[in-house]
């Protein structure tokens, strides 16, 4: 199912993240290397972390007249900004369209979620395949044409599928994941291949009631709220950066049934602002926490 | 596309809603006629309004060994119970499933979410059909598998498109109507013939801006928080009873285009939080308000 | 200071507060002894647990034409109702004025909070006495005209003094206490003399960061929404019924300084909420849950 | 009362608020200049609003050893870098302390809620007086040792009141004004001498229910939602460039009265937190909006 939408038309620009110690002059020197250069700066935001002498940094200009040929920039910017000051960075560029793998279960609603604004064209992403451990979602897969894969997992087979998974991934020259109620653990050894590039949904208010069962476990507890957590897998299980929570009101009338179709609602939502961040770059992970950019 | 998760089993129940002036002991007579005809109750929630001295009342019992059969329920219970205490009442039965009618124009998010929810099997509802004024969306019904009807309107053919429409709704037994973003207002006439029976997402904190443009009129007055509001449409605009609202934070880094962005979530979780309610049987209008049963 | 605006002169009530096993008719048998003794009901909710079978409910009416006198209240229903139905009750009149004690440190929030609610008439209570284990705060009780009792505790002294607490509390009738961000663990020994009736506000998103340093906890972790709990204190740290949780947003930018700032404003609302329900007679604990009467 | 806390020791630092017309090289050329004299930045925030050109900024930097002297700064400044650039900026210095009358009538939540903060020491501030068209609140004045000042209003002597006031004010050089639910519109004259300095807080969620009443409006409406607005006074009732929302959820089971009684938390919050972001010169007001630096 081809987008509903035509996309609007993309502005040809640039993108750095960037995270360094901080000291006098980072932001006037980064600036002046774009404005030098007639890079028209069409976003800025920056923070430093006075604790942690941190300073983090999203810049956003136009390619259209810059100077540097978009091939050179990172040499040029590694060499003459990024190196002397000990800078961590990135570069993206508008036009290049990212690639995302979905990976599910059996619960469809975050999936559908995604489908649906891809469709719609509110992201500028490519899915080229569906990853899920259950053929539940295949014709959901199929009604939006997309390639769907079914690789079952047991204990004893786990390794061996991550692996086709990941030459499957590889292939596809798939960029980031995203675990739309994947109710399996991803092995280290996968969540290395894509360190903060699987993005998780949790349906708790972590940390509180990590692991299985938070609804159950909600209930049981008799709190008043109950939250849903997206966040970049690492391998300590649902401990890795947070980037969005959201949370609902509940009372002792909710049977866990209801606190689960409430939260169906929270887990899509707070799982596509992550997806929607992590798509325009807006995200830097620094001690296992997030910057999460205006 | 059918249902990719088996409907649990419903229980055989029936619900009343009722309203009527307050007095003592409706609650013990209402609640009397069924225990003694054993009719188990499951749920039960009321409300007085002591200052407008009304009383309001939702019951759900189970059938199977109520001694009064299905069909001789109204009969028994407005004679015996109703008529004597003045009241207003519906009853209806969990086993007859609804059918909805979806309006749409060219906006994809709510129609996605309703689609997803549907297909997902969250409501006991049918939908036989989508209405639009536009054919932008029909590729999505056809991948839902659910019959589309292009209804263009101008100024001139608008009496009768809607007579049309009304014919169609009949034909397919359509029991209340969804304006999933439907850019058309109805007319008084069809708002008549579904009386609290026609669902509407605005988007807008209501009563603040009301009418077109509530994003742009939101940004101009630099709010901190936009606000979604699903309503029953009467024949005044916007100022139906209001079923569901809800909020998100914004600020002065937030365009028009950020507040649409934002603002598209909103609409979708509020207006099928209408809808929920609604087929759940939890919703009463009084006096241009609804009563919201938990 | 005596209260700046004279209380509304209040109605001359009484409300029953009961649990029991669920079975058909309760609702029907409570109202109807009401009502067959003139007792005109002025609110009334109920909850059915359809999964514990647990039957609960909260009925205030007036006492002025009520049959029975209200020291035989107690008695009638006792007998009438509540033993054949096995029910746990508990009976309030609305014109006994409850008698409460606060617990603080160091930091004044809570108390300015609960002092000026007090003070302005908000609420129907009494509060004879400011318990303390520090002397900070001695001047704002003094300034509200509050016995200030200063009980510096230590590892050796803590069961000695508190006897003295709890000896000062009888001889005060205090009726329940409030901990409002008061820094000390009480013992066992100390809460079994009042349970369900010490009222705690724990500065983080229960059962998130339970302990110490919630707020540095949170930072530490990342989160993006720090919230409070109010309970009421049982044997266990942090883990007794929740009554009333809130949140508020918060982002890389908040040092742990912020944290703690924005924090209190979450804290005493909802310390301030829990007591204003419990005053109302609004809560009632079952299985370390609560249910929160409308 | 005096503050019981002491308050914590404060850096010497200079703040800058900036808008003008957007340009490359305006945030390089500003931080270039406190570099180069040595100004230790410890702030700085900066939004671009792309559709109206405007660039606005946030600096604040250590004086310590800033080579430029404190006195001069002003004129430096604007010679070298304001000028140039058609900046509109305004200077502050941490070590001025502001100062703040409070205007009153006899609802005493926000007026506890902020002489609460100022006891605390939450706040950099003085409060040399209250004013009110009431005597309600005088105790709460006395208690809190501030000088309280009744100006009785009625149509025929407001502007000499008002004239009166403002004597006041200037004789107390009072730097801006809070309206703590003052129930009196003050005059455009009054307003003109305190542009952007007088805060109020409506008992809405504007622009719903500007005007009188808003609580009996917003139960009419049958709204599932209240707010609170903070705003700066312009001559426009209700008009005046928002600060700060808040909201909190209602049902039909809300009277007016517990609207009044849900929203007076929100009052007193939202206003202490539109103070709050004032004192800390957070705020700045272009076009009727405001921006509101983290």
């Amino acid at each position: 199912m081809k987008t509903i939408q035509p996309l609007r038309e993309k502005k040809n620009t640039a993108i750095l993240l960037i995270y360094c110690p901080d000291k006098q002059g980072i932001l006037a020197t980064v600036t002046e290397f774009l404005n030098k250069n007639k890079g028209n700066i069409i976003y800025l935001d920056q923070h430093v972390d006075r604790e942690e002498k941190i300073f983090y940094m999203r810049v956003e200009w136009e390619l259209e007249k810059f100077a540097i040929p978009s091939k050179k920039i990172s040499d040029f910017f590694d060499t003459l900004i990024a190196t002397p000051l000990n800078m961590t960075w990135r570069l993206y560029f508008s036009q290049v369209i990212p690639k995302m793998a979905l990976f599910v279960s059996k619960m469809p609603h975050c999936l559908f979620d995604i489908l649906a604004r891809y469709t719609a064209g509110e992201w500028d992403v490519e899915i080229p395949l569906i990853i899920s451990n259950h053929e539940t979602l295949k014709p959901v897969a199929e009604r939006f044409g997309i390639d769907f894969h079914y690789f079952p997992i047991t204990k004893e087979n786990k390794t061996e599928q991550e692996k086709k998974e990941l030459e499957l991934l590889k292939r596809h020259n798939v960029n980031f994941v995203v675990l739309a109620r994947y109710m399996q653990i991803l092995s280290e050894d996968f969540v290395k291949n894509y360190p903060n590039k699987v993005i998780n949904i949790h349906h708790s208010f972590l940390p509180a009631f990590a692991g299985a069962k938070p609804y159950h476990a909600a209930h049981e507890r008799g709190v008043k709220i109950i939250g849903a957590t997206s966040h970049y897998v690492t391998t300590d299980l649902d401990a890795g950066p947070i980037i969005e929570q959201e949370i609902t009101r509940c009372s002792h009338v909710d049977t866990v049934q209801n606190l689960i179709r409430k939260g169906r609602d929270l887990e899509k939502i707070v799982l596509s602002q992550a997806v929607y961040k992590h798509l325009q770059r807006k995200l830097l992970v620094y001690n296992n926490r997030t910057i999460v950019f205006n």
